[in-house]
């Protein structure tokens, strides 16, 4: 690491892109972050037709700067690996492509794009990078939690929906058109708005036998609300238990080299070589 | 299991209906899960007003082919027990039949019919017969959790209700028609709906009395949401402690056989005979 | 309790009305609860206009009825207890005469009355004399519960109020008149509805700012929703872990004996005397 | 603290003013903290249209006692202790000044001031030195489960965050215009209204595949919520199996005593100097 000046070009740059352990690095996703910030506020002004009206020019060289700025580092990050494609088909490359692309459309068909929301997705990977080591584990053992409750969240999932299907569907028929339960589909709509506490209000009960059956839909949902929290509370505590019966910490790894040759991360601080392919890591 | 040509046709086709660890028997309940949800859907879709109108003939000739495919099924599913009087009062047989009769009651009296969303029940032996064996467990866990906390649930459903009937007295003194609270039952329903926190809006206090026992009524809801959560939570760390203590997993049985003489499942993998009746298993 | 002819009358009338261990004690609280029930959706529909104008002679008379019957229940209750006074300023004694009084003052003023609804609280000395046991250790656990975490839920409620006042100013401030935040003690109220996610949509925000200021309440309301149900579902955790500790299970105690002279209640099953004044048990 | 008759008055008032150990200090702490809760109740009166029209003059000089009454206090506070400085730059400090200010601000601009609101917050001092001892046990539990669980929760609102995002520009996309989704701000702030299970109903999707992302987003809210619940009730029953592990109860400190020089409070109830700098407590 220390001989950088004797390193190929695409070896810097690989450290400055992907990895976040030497000061250019840490510079470049400092940047990206802001740039990622900066291009989703764009898109929400962009879509408020008051401001989009006086500002339009702005915000349209805005995006382009942007826009440009996120090819160029697509660009880069496709150049400094050894396999590209393996880059561009892995779920960040595809972000990243996504993230390009609003722009280029509108060329071609003008308006707004749902990509451009896929933007969102880039701050997961510089939040990553950027070792925000106590929200990585705090995120691990989130993601564990809902892994490991994964079945009994599904099987729960599932109920709820033969229950709207089935409560909306007699909604509709005790209702009718006339309270807005205009057909089955917008009935089970409403059933899930119902059970899940939501309750917009767009659509409501006028029968007494409808506010009967609303009723026992509410305290059904109200109840069984407690089922995936119950799910999930007692998979943290075994999780906080099994940490205390083995003293260790789980480690959460924050070193961020990755390698050139097959972009796995996750190396251990001492690592030279790739644990994944064998390739000399800089 | 190994000679099934010598095997009577009625013990043949038991085994393709009730049993799933046959090819045969497989690909039967593939196609039965995908008639159910094609059902479902189609009766969702003839709801649609719109839609009805344009292809009213083809959602008419695709209902009563189903119709028919389960008409055949129930037959079927009579005929091959020892004991169709068993099968037809179980809670299958019912749903079986009610699944039916949709489309025969519609030729007498036309419209949709509630029954029609009872179809979705069918799903629940699809899922228990494909031997999803991971949700399977899961859902075991649930179901146990529920029934474990199922006196504390009614204590406080049964509290819930006796505040709702004393809140919504009091709204409908307060409040009066003009708000829309123009009876007891609709007031005691607004409580429901406001206890639960769904909040429809459809009904709303303007008094400033009212609002304040509605702010009360709120922050109660807010606060014994709690109760029903923390109870089931108990029991699921509960039940996983239960689990640790006891090394051996809680085994959930995947063996789809079926006694042809009691509908019996949950036989054993070797089980010759069945465990219910004794009558031979195929 | 086997010499019960030859025991005073007040006695035998006091086993009957108090207790439910004799077959005429259980008719009699069967026939109670059912009077309740009936009270209970009598004051309902007399409260809907169009029910009410088609039946309300029916409606009267039998209001008349049920008033007539729980005022010989309460002067029985008052002419069998050796203590009558102690009985009226009881939690139920002072129920059973509010419930019996709205018809009385009904003459004098016409109307429903607010303490027609207090006769739902009656439903909670029935259940607790007819034995139900499981939900009576169910309620037993509940009400632990949430008096061990009572301190607990006042510093959170106190908290919510504290947000609540000081959103529903801000709010107040930035939303005006026009969007219906018209006072702020309004705009408490909306902002109590939007902190229990309530969210009834009779007032929202429009302004950009108010709905960026409503936003963070919803996830506040939404993120701190968690801390009461942790607390009580850390106390259940905490008091289930406690009778496994200690083997013996937390008795609840069936026996409806009840103390004619002091009306204690909560007797040992082999009791003769009371224990909190000595009077004899019968 | 036996002599107080030779104390100097300075030295005296600061006993009064900010503790709670002596009949005055007592004394002064309730009348502060009924003068802040008419000042809070006045604030709200204000803004009440038709009543301010009523009685704009007795509120008007109301509001002007309580804030010449907070002035003289906060004056005193100032003089009373050592490093005036230190205590103005508090946090509690500063609510003191902000608490007198609205008044003052109104005879230059006119209205009611956001600053009034803040005011609430004075309540939190008061209530820490009125010695309420459960609730500060219980608030300090609270705050440390927080505090515990803070990293988990920062990654769960970040999680809701840019689901919001992704899903709210999805929902303008998709609805437009005609159903209220104006711009990708107002569907984000939507799509939070939703995901927290807030449910205003002041927009709504009316589209069928509107409907159909928006049912997803309810569950998804439905389903999440189960994970901060989840999170605070595993550091909740960790908290409280620490307590039990290590059998000394967490120590609330009650003595109120605090430094004349440096404002230093939580003194052992021994102590006779201060721990932070020496000074002599009196």
């Amino acid at each position: 690491m220390s001989q950088t000046s004797k390193k190929h070009w695409k070896i810097r740059l690989h450290e400055i892109i992907y990895e976040a352990d030497t000061p250019k690095g840490k510079l470049f996703d400092v940047i990206l972050l802001i740039a990622i910030i900066a291009s989703i506020v764009l898109v929400m002004l962009e879509s408020i037709k008051s401001f989009d009206a006086k500002y339009h020019n702005l915000l349209n060289i805005s995006e382009w700067i942007i826009t440009i700025l996120f090819s160029i580092e697509y660009i880069a990050r496709i150049v400094t690996v050894k396999k590209p494609l393996k880059y561009v088909t892995s779920f960040y490359g595809i972000i990243d492509l996504l993230s390009t692309t609003p722009k280029y459309i509108s060329l071609l068909f003008g308006g707004i794009h749902a990509l451009a929301a896929l933007r969102a997705l880039r701050l997961l990977r510089v939040f990553r990078i950027l070792k925000l080591a106590r929200f990585l584990g705090a995120s691990q053992v989130l993601t564990n939690s809902l892994k490991a409750s994964r079945a009994k969240i599904s099987v729960f999932l599932f109920a709820v929906l033969i229950l709207s299907i089935i409560f909306g569907t007699l909604m509709y028929l005790i209702e009718g058109e006339v309270s807005g339960f205009t057909s089955i589909p917008v009935s089970v709509y409403w059933c899930i708005v119902t059970l899940t506490t939501v309750g917009f209000g767009d659509i409501a009960p006028i029968t007494p036998i409808g506010q009967l059956i609303a009723a026992i839909i509410m305290i059904l949902g109200y109840g069984i609300i407690a089922v995936p929290t119950g799910i999930v509370s007692a998979e943290y505590v075994n999780q906080s238990k099994d940490k205390n019966a083995t003293p260790q910490k789980p480690k959460v790894n924050l070193n961020s080299q990755s390698c050139q040759n097959c972009l796995a991360s996750n190396h251990k601080d001492e690592a030279e070589f790739c644990y994944n392919c064998g390739n000399k890591l800089h």
